[in-house]
């Protein structure tokens, strides 16, 4: 028996790399951020429902790397993104910033670190990094994928931040950048994720492409990306199914 | 009991990462290339002293980035100069690298992406990972670095390679650059290297500093590197070692 990688029928090559995207695909952003806004609120005596603070301060999200994307902002870590939009939500849900100490904001903007994995996400990696190399495909920075892979235990071979290919996906160089410090052609990448608009542009680029299902990331009432909306080389609806897609023994 | 991380006498600063050298450090250059180079010779009807192949290709190293930290050359990553190295080391030899296909050229090349790793250096950074950031600080590429790592099972937190840097040690900004990429100030970042003058920089610019030495790196032979000649923070003579320094439990 020997090992044969997944060749992926768009590209025509075999993978090489499965590389991810992180928030939404691999962890569960509104539920961490939620139960460190509730706990934030608890503390300093608001009253606020921190789903909903967390789905605020996710939609800022976009916006603020647009300016990025279009050269109108110099390129700016996603912490530091992320920071801004912090003030931005809890003004939205009547909280002044300015009357709250830069520690404790410093410290609720890095729950974005601290981000629990969903629960197929640590075991589907740790299958799939026996044949191919692991990796996040994210628009967070460096520091942020590391204390997040640190926390949830996500066993990455590698870590490549958006700080690093210095852009935002979906621009063609976010993801043509991270194929080459892999040494790889772009066919030889396939990136998984939970977003369609994501796999589009990672396949404009030359990438392989598998869709996870999330239907709970935006929580119980999401309507969006709840199923494949390209011929996606994968669809799996966890990252362990996707593991059993790409794990193909031949008899040699 | 909780564990309190080591503090730098000389950065005054708690260790948050500790960062490897690896060529010589982590990795058995030496031994790794000259099998590689003896097992070329053999198929390809060569006579020839493969440890002396493998010290004369390696000193080739520093003169190649100089040029680059010169600025006389553009940033080149280390895969290049390798190769083109390896051109000059066969001449040196007596072999003409244009009678060798170009693709047994390329694999022999990557003899430096095959490194094993020293008998203590899993097990120490494993050790050591249990408290700290670990990842190499190297002059190897991403991909070069990446596939040492799943090569040798060094269980990395994560990989800066030197064309995230854009830069070759000893030059300021490859430790600085470093530091950033984890969002630590250079204090909290620990250089364990087996040469003093890497150390010696990694000071200059700020870093904690730890020696390990690794007398025979350059065979049995060696003569420089066997001590520390510096008063840095750690000297130890294996990984292992290093860990239990780094390691100390206090009574909360």
């Amino acid at each position: 028996m020997s090992f044969q990688p997944y060749r992926s029928p768009s590209t025509g090559r075999p993978v090489r790399a499965v590389l991810f995207d992180t928030f939404g695909t691999v962890v569960d952003w509104r539920t961490g951020v939620a139960q460190e806004v509730a706990a934030f609120a608890a503390a300093h005596g608001h009253t606020l429902d921190a789903g909903a603070f967390a789905d605020r301060w996710r939609a800022l999200y976009q916006p603020a790397m647009e300016a990025i994307r279009t050269g109108e902002r110099g390129f700016t870590k996603l912490d530091t993104l992320h920071r801004e939009n912090l003030d931005e939500a809890l003004r939205h849900f009547g909280i002044d910033p300015d009357q709250v100490s830069s520690g404790i904001l410093a410290e609720l903007n890095k729950s974005w670190h601290r981000l629990p994995a969903w629960p197929d996400s640590v075991e589907g990696l740790a299958s799939i990094r026996r044949h191919y190399i692991v990796g996040p495909l994210s628009n967070g920075n460096t520091s942020l994928l590391l204390d997040m892979a640190r926390n949830a235990g996500l066993p990455w071979d590698v870590i490549i931040g958006s700080d690093m290919t210095r852009t935002y996906k979906p621009l063609p160089e976010a993801y043509l950048r991270t194929a080459e410090f892999l040494d790889l052609e772009p066919g030889e990448v396939m990136l998984a994720a939970a977003h369609n608009s994501d796999l589009h542009a990672a396949r404009e680029t030359g990438l392989a492409t598998a869709f996870i299902a999330r239907p709970t990331e935006h929580g119980p009432g999401q309507t969006a990306d709840l199923a494949p909306e390209g011929d996606w080389d994968l669809a799996a609806s966890s990252i362990t199914e996707l593991a059993r897609g790409l794990v193909q023994q031949l008899q040699s």
